[in-house]
């Protein structure tokens, strides 16, 4: 097991799906830091289920308690622990699952890693583990804000369903619907498709884009620690997640340079970029341009239907969904991919301290 | 900076393009391991520049020497160092770059990190440097193979020419020609685009597929170091990668989970799967199945033609082209994207024994 | 801040001595390892405050609780969360200390290297963090006695009275008495030692020798993170021990190497030492005999009479130590100094099972 | 094997005693530092072998050549790679060796622990890796005269023949006599007992005594990490160390807190401590005092007499001393301590610039 992130602002999550509780070690804030557990709370809210017509219906508070680190409001340089209890387990609704291996989930996985595993509601391979990080991530953004760096995810595509360009949408509009879509016309449809899916007992895979801005020039630390590296390392810990590309990404495979190339330019006294297909990002330094990049989501694993599948002896068994989930994603990841990328920069901003003396 | 990848099979590699040497020390290699310098040789030669008529006519041996580690033929369990030395360097090449700031590669950011860099072919920011990963990939490879386990890299796109998925193809075939694609259509038309490039004085991004057989089930450490985030970082701390996907990638987004999930069946006496949309990892860990994924390369930033940027002053500069550089770097970064996948894979072996009592 | 421990078996420790709780997060503990959760509460019953009259009157229970990573009893190879709530904090006894630096204690350094500081009981440098310490250390231990190891620490100096070597000792007796010192004798010269003390309203300092038996050849990872090196750092990372010393340790500077080797013998068909001046460790590795060491810890800085400081502003002011403290460490330090061997060595029996192929 | 030490200031030691080289990568080296060479080799010169009579007479002149990371005489954040060429190498002397398991020698241990050895001169167990440390070192000691920090070595005790404290020496001395004792009267006595033990055919202990001036206050990273913690391991790390205290070390045991503890007072406008017990360190954090330790050294464990032991048979064989060995390490230890000082405080002067916002 690794479940630790980081080098310098470095987390440590814990807790299953049906346990007592999960939580979140942080270690490295640095010391006089304003804790706003307000904003904590509200990041918590964006994930937790229960939300909204097309997430899960399963009702989690996710409120969360400090055990540490924090005196009269400001982070003391002590490890940071939060803790959510867990409230809304019907384990029972699991107990079917004990000896039986669902597709595409990691039952068997577990199962033959540690011999053994805790199969009410996925255990420890739950996404309910992501709460923990956006915890942990609000009191990145905390830090990150603090030097004036913003994060903004949103949901750019569902199933064929399609946002256009980043740069051509007002990001601040992207809490104002439930799929978390900054452009409204496209936000309908996706509600509409993900509504659609729903009802044939199905799931739909879906795409957040994250976009970072006014990070300073200098942040990764080649060659393996690359900014981008650090960023793809990150998304693809969080569950169902398949892909990452940033700036051109995989368009960028049938450009020629002459395209691809971004031309240095003085902006405001300042070097930049023209064009940015490099995503903020050259050599795995951040070069002062926004940092964006893509986050592919496959289709939830459980759905409302019946499956083949086989149990812990090798015997073919039928599976069918039980219990709450989303048939979709994306809308409740968007809080998630900005948490992981909080993480890695607030990481990446301590590290770089040291580039040169 | 952070020139270490791995936790318990771990490699720290050095060297700049233009100075004496690069290298490579694994530490964490298992004693007793036979040690073949003919194979490590034979993936250098693979990598190496000059190598055919569509990459760069540069010309380096890259023959490597043993400094330690090795005793009578087997690894001692003591760090392994290798080095290469450096040969064809015409640092000349780049001294009219001292200030200048070419356009979509590292000069600017690692001016700003560092304060200073060494401009002579890109210093530490080369390609030049995964010959180091080359070298100690060769020697995960040599573990790996003690366990049964295959890695294949190929060429599937180049420019907008893709081959058939790696299921149609017989990728014993990748080494017969020059541009590493096992189709030998495909590979054809790839080359011709290639060299129509060159004549354009210009370059083209490409695509890398890999798969890994026989990996063993329960390889990656949940729930950040999972199998294929730890591949995902791996490759995008490749130069000049831009993305990466594992399975269905993101063509999973467009799909419904009845249509996505992996139907568990019984595949002579084992637990396997039908369908492979999970690319052989389920949960962050492997289930038996093909490990597989794509890695996106952006054109080289190197082209034969003038280009508007800036110098260190931020006056507008005219910059060329000089030196000999590849115009399409996938047919050499296939046994990059293979070394990186077994460090990977050999650390994460390692790591697996210890999951259980 | 760096609070965590060990590269396979890794702690984090968070909390601070007047918050709500201390705990600890335990990653990589193997899965299928029996946890027994009265042996860990008897083992923080060793440690906890109160428990005799020669310790401190503060009255804690140091109940533990699970958040997770156990299933059904045993442990899943999910992260072990323990939690322990704080119950008896007089924060006003420490009132008057928020802005006075105690001689000898941490405050000034605290503040200073964090710009603030929760000065409740001492906060995050106070020594209950080493309740969670304790806690961890008991699962490491249920791990070593799979394997056969045990650990038994006893106090062996309490100002100028020693105990004979631990050769000569019988160390099933160290419970025996509230000192825990096996040799009844020198026990009792102990405890009274520590009553005069406490009624001259001082402290005094101690010794805990530990001796670890049953150890495999083999645990230990040169050439940094020797077996003795590890053993050091973490003896060394306890709250007022300034120094460690293993087999024939500072006496074996005044000794001949004709006298200091340890000869090599047949010992029941195994290879083994006839001497072990060694104390169980060769080139940074257990060699099968018992592994002992030295701990010496500083008499305790708070006591009960006037002394001398300076405050924030720099100003001179009087001291006086108030609440409720310990005379001398080492009776409750014993199983401090037996938990972070436990984890020392649970960490390096995980890692040697890389160590050949 | 782990032979890497530190988190931000990381090197990376390879090599062993009979191979083509040794070496050391750095990582993590600030960039902008001037490199003195001279310096480096200066540093080596005080360890390296044949430096006096009273050492081993074996020729190597440790030159060291540099193949990474400085650029125009500055460090240029990218890893420093430096190798020292094996010049005098008899193997020969070792080849009666292959077989037979020298007492209190490595060479069991790591027989048992990889399977096999590189049996010639120790291999990767011989105090020759500690000339890699000693080249780090030099670096590290460059960082911190930057910032006015200094490193003090010197023999304090050879057999039972002691130096007075520090504070009563003049430390500029040291290198004045070849046993390093900066005493000129206990260093004629040293000088003595050492050539007298060689004439036994014998060898002897020592101590080194380190004492780092101008350190910050605010280096250490609790509760871990604590500056002696990080000290200790590191001392302990290097060949046939045996004990490790700082401050007052074992002699704190037999104190009364009321004579321990150290009272703050005003020097010079600055908050200080009138006595220092404590060694320059509370709380496991630099206090801005004189930080300064003492370094246990066994006998050297090659004597030039016979001894009885075991081959890998199991049979009982005869072992005398060839070779050409040390008969007391610790003027040669000097610069190791030193060096791997100088890493320590490089190491957590680079984490502290992230305590606080």
């Amino acid at each position: 097991m690794s479940n630790s992130y980081g080098t310098l602002f470095r987390i440590s999550t814990f807790g299953e799906s049906h346990g007592p509780a999960i939580g979140v070690v942080i270690d490295g804030c640095p010391a006089g830091l304003p804790i706003d557990e307000v904003f904590i709370q509200s990041e918590l809210n964006r994930r937790k289920p229960g939300q909204s017509k097309i997430t899960t219906q399963r009702k989690e508070d996710d409120t969360f308690k400090v055990l540490s680190g924090i005196f009269e409001g400001k982070s003391t340089g002590a490890p940071i622990a939060l803790v959510i209890e867990n409230e809304d387990q019907r384990s029972k609704d699991y107990s079917h699952l004990e000896n039986t291996f669902r597709p595409s989930h990691a039952d068997f996985t577990y199962q033959e890693k540690y011999g053994l595993r805790d199969h009410r509601g996925g255990g420890r391979s739950s996404a309910r583990e992501t709460a923990a990080r956006v915890a942990a991530g609000a009191v990145a953004k905390l830090l990150l804000h603090n030097f004036g760096i913003t994060i903004s995810g949103f949901v750019s595509q569902v199933g064929d369903i399609a946002a256009p360009h980043y740069t051509e949408l007002d990001l601040d509009k992207t809490e104002d619907n439930i799929v978390r879509c900054p452009d409204p016309v496209t936000a309908e449809k996706m509600i509409a498709l993900i509504e659609q899916v729903r009802l044939d007992r199905d799931t739909i895979g879906g795409r957040v884009t994250c976009v970072i801005k006014n990070a300073p020039v200098g942040l990764g630390e080649p060659v393996f620690d690359k900014l981008h590296a650090e960023l793809g390392k990150a998304m693809l810990s969080i569950n169902a997640v398949k892909g990452f590309e940033y700036g051109s990404g995989f368009d960028g495979i049938k450009l020629r340079g002459s395209q691809h190339n971004d031309e240095f330019i003085n902006k405001d006294g300042k070097i930049g970029t023209k064009t940015n297909h490099s995503g903020g990002v050259q050599g795995g330094i951040s070069n002062g341009e926004d940092i964006y990049f893509n986050v592919a989501f496959k289709p939830v694993a459980t759905i409302m239907q019946d499956q083949q599948s086989l149990n812990k002896d090798g015997n073919i068994v039928t599976v069918s969904g039980k219990g709450r989930h989303d048939p979709c994603v994306v809308p409740r990841a968007v809080p998630i991919v900005e948490a992981m990328s909080a993480l890695v920069m607030a990481d990446l901003l301590l590290r770089n301290k040291a580039s040169k003396i």
